[in-house]
């Protein structure tokens, strides 16, 4: 393995895990029915965090970028409704 | 305007977006004493992912990955430590 392929493979692994780690919230979420302690600001942010990386990947044509962002943008976005639909009045 | 800054403004912003959004649950965190609904892979798999990108953005040289992703990481690590320690027995 080369010096360049040792590089790229900290930011494919950095990427993934990123993007995997809200698939666990959303499945534990979706398990308790309750997302009470998960800051609804924090969504909102992060989720038009990732919609504008959504847009600079485009403009950008970074496959990698879109790719990693849409799947997040997804994984919060299901959250968010979650988090909604489950709020105690 | 040009064209570069408009494409550029987007990557800042969403950098901004989605390094700011864990500040006010690192601060929610802190008010409730509370964070079961945060899952705890969620939190290892992103924070494991964070230091992969610090290490990609040092050995790429980029100031924008490094500190985008350096204080992403200490709001995580904080959330965590927090988290942790609310811990219900």
């Amino acid at each position: 393995m080369n010096h360049l392929n040792y590089i790229d493979l900290f930011g494919f692994l950095a990427a993934l895990l990123t993007t995997i780690a809200f698939l666990p919230q959303l499945y534990k979420t979706w398990q308790t029915k309750s997302a009470d302690d998960v800051s609804l600001v924090m969504l909102i942010l992060f989720i038009t965090g990732l919609f504008c990386w959504i847009i600079y990947g485009f403009k950008i044509n970074s496959i990698p970028i879109l790719v990693a962002n849409i799947i997040t943008f997804i994984f919060n976005l299901s959250i968010l409704v979650l988090k909604i639909s489950y709020r105690k009045n």
